[in-house]
């Protein structure tokens, strides 16, 4: 893409509404633009990370067997009411009248919505285990919305719903995802750590949220620093096996939310050399709730015995849209945004030091074209700018490699491969920086 | 895919509520269930349709450099009331009040908001023309939902908005789009039809619809015949025209829809052999409407001059969800569905039709484990059903090619190779079967 004709509107100065760092380097990069309070219109720059999270989610939703579906984001308050959360729900429920007077609601969370699909279309134990799972915008009315997509009111969520026979199976569904999660996560970039949690108003009584470590983080995390030194994607699973062990070895190793925290069992379990407390940010949380939802809504399948019995459920969120923000509140510095490699909207950032130079401008020209031909996802900055403007945008937005063309460096048949990350510098030529970057490794 | 584990609960029986062909068989394919009325969960065989729509649509929507956006469902009321729409848009604007007794709305289009970003954005006519589109759901409250995702209240729609310094250039926009259009409907199997259109609510003074001939289609149309037998992919254009002679060649004949239909002009202009009226179904929209709403939104940029002017804007909208309806209607027999390749959810279903002979099962695995290979999306019926229940589903779901795996046929060497469309069958050897699916020809 040639920076001349995208639409990246950066802006000079931090907007001062903007209290954390992702929110300000949002809007500053052009990633997104506040269309009300907590509801946000996302730009060309900011829609590419956003579904290469998305894409990431999803391939680590389907090797578990998950399949996806997408259901609607207008339900009906009946549907809520057979769950009995409908009143309960309060005013973080965005509710809405339709012109027949009926009662709707832009869905928090989906549920009730799930089981009602399930009910209506699966009555044998032969086709469990199933789970079923969407990437859908959804709508919780915050009373004061802030922090950019960090807390905003109309976010993309991922759900899945797992639906099994008993309990044993269902714990089975549950630790796919928790693995699946750990994951999920480490291909963002992010390194996660599953915390004992609360289960609020979804219900049940087993479930983890994923947290990340960020010193922004909205709440304090205490845990043993082996988290930090763990490769998930380094690790062999069974995958026929019921993973309990593996979740065991994640679980078994303190970690807390300050909720939950135990001071006195943080110090007799984890060394003192080995005490991590920090400022975490809530990125995932699934649950295990059993018949909940499956027994109002009527969601039960026939035995292998003969009889009936309400299928055993679990509910497993991320937060896409969030998750934006929650990796550059995890990875960035002073001059802007830092990208995993996974989500960066642009591996390179071309530089033309001095558009209007033939030299220059036939070089860019040329490693450009090949650059594409190669698949190397790149952003060509081709304005007619100052080179200070250049360099504090592409430092800006973030993108792993920026390769600088500049009238000197040519002469001497060299350009600059300069890596956002480490800021190391290499002066090389044209075909070792094409080779490096189209070899996946700069 | 192995449909014993793929869910796809396939209704035996024709649901009562459904009139038309599309909405019949898309509940009986298990592709969709109702939610509420006009409201639709897709289940994994429709979604897996809507997003090869939505990505042909998003590619020709890349190819002419209009930038992808993701602008929210939810509304402010105050930007409909800058451009003097938010009274007038009547009962089918889903009105919603916040916590806050904010008035907000689930939009039904979005030139407001669209404007609001570029104005908020762009300054200079350094940065025209820009075409900034985005995929999203949308809802109209329609008084009397019907005919499945034909007339759905929430439904996903691609829009566009285009942005230039002067009526020319507009154009220009708008001939693009007319032509990217064309070759939308064309990589997805059918035959569109631009008729001259009134432009309703949203206003401007060229306006075209797209149509498709169908049987079923909501109105009556005609045409002539010449239409039918061009075919735009083969049609070569000078992407830097401003294309107003293709435009022209597809606009100069006659089509028009009832409501504009001058019987006398039609058989004047139109031989009586090649005279076309038939039924049809209107599946894009697109609009000119120079300065309706950069006017009042205040979306002016800078001239060459030195003054300022406010931009000439264009909106072009498709109905993605309604598309996969519409193409049903367009492709269908009385056994089912009858996909077009290119949107086709899986393009060959395997038929094991003795589960549990251990040659059959054998040859299917290898079979299916080779198809997976090359690439080939396969949806493999390992189920233990009876043949007739096995044709009759694949029948149902219309995947281009069925590869029929029997114990006699085995014994000779060969399996059955049956084109959903032609019914036609070969047999041939399981090698020959492999590499003609694999090459993209069967």
């Amino acid at each position: 893409m040639r920076l001349s004709q995208y639409f990246l509107p950066t802006l000079k100065e931090t907007p001062s509404e903007a209290q954390i760092a992702s929110h300000r380097l949002m809007l500053r990069a052009g990633m997104v633009r506040q269309a009300s309070a907590g509801i946000y219109s996302w730009l060309p720059l900011g829609l590419r990370v956003m579904k290469k999270i998305e894409q990431i989610v999803r391939e680590e939703q389907n090797a578990t067997g998950a399949q996806e579906v997408l259901m609607p984001t207008i339900q009906s308050a009946d549907l809520w009411r057979q769950s009995a959360r409908y009143d309960g729900y309060g005013k973080e429920m965005l509710r809405i009248t339709d012109r027949h007077d009926r009662e709707m609601l832009y869905g928090p969370t989906n549920e009730e919505q799930i089981t009602e699909i399930f009910s209506g279309s699966v009555r044998s134990y032969k086709d469990l285990p199933l789970n079923l799972y969407h990437i859908q915008w959804k709508f919780r009315d915050e009373v004061r919305p802030r922090f950019g997509v960090m807390r905003g009111r109309e976010f993309l969520m991922k759900d899945a719903y797992s639906f099994d026979i008993d309990a044993e199976q269902g714990r089975k569904a549950y630790n796919k995802m928790f693995v699946a999660y750990l994951r999920t996560y480490a291909r963002l970039g992010l390194k996660a750590i599953p915390m004992q949690a609360d289960t609020g108003p979804i219900g049940g009584d087993l479930s983890h949220e994923f947290i990340i470590l960020a010193d922004t983080g909205e709440s304090e995390v205490f845990c043993h620093q082996d988290f930090l030194n763990r490769d998930v994607l380094a690790e062999e699973f069974d995958e026929e096996s019921d993973l309990q062990p593996v979740v065991d070895s994640w679980t078994s190793i303190y970690a807390a939310t300050d909720e939950q925290h135990d001071p006195a069992r943080f110090e007799s379990e984890v060394p003192a050399d080995k005490r991590v407390s920090a400022r975490g940010i809530e990125v995932g949380h699934i649950f295990f709730f059993g018949d909940k939802y499956s027994k109002p809504l009527g969601a039960s399948v026939s035995t292998p015995e003969g009889g009936d019995v309400a299928v055993q459920m679990g509910s497993y969120g991320i937060g896409v849209s969030r998750l934006v923000g929650g990796i550059i509140e995890a990875s960035h510095d002073d001059k802007g945004i830092i990208w995993p490699d996974s989500v960066a909207p642009f591996k390179v950032g071309l530089i033309n030091l001095r558009a209007g130079d033939v030299a220059c401008e036939a070089a860019c020209e040329e490693i450009y074209a090949k650059l594409e031909k190669a698949g190397v996802e790149t952003l060509y900055d081709d304005r007619d700018d100052r080179a200070g403007a250049k360099f504090a945008r592409m430092d800006l937005i973030g993108l792993p490699w920026q390769l600088i063309v500049g009238p000197r460096g040519l002469k001497n048949g060299v350009v600059e491969l300069k890596s956002r990350r480490t800021e190391e510098r290499d002066e090389i030529s044209i075909d070792e920086a094409l080779s490096r970057l189209s070899a996946g490794q700069a």
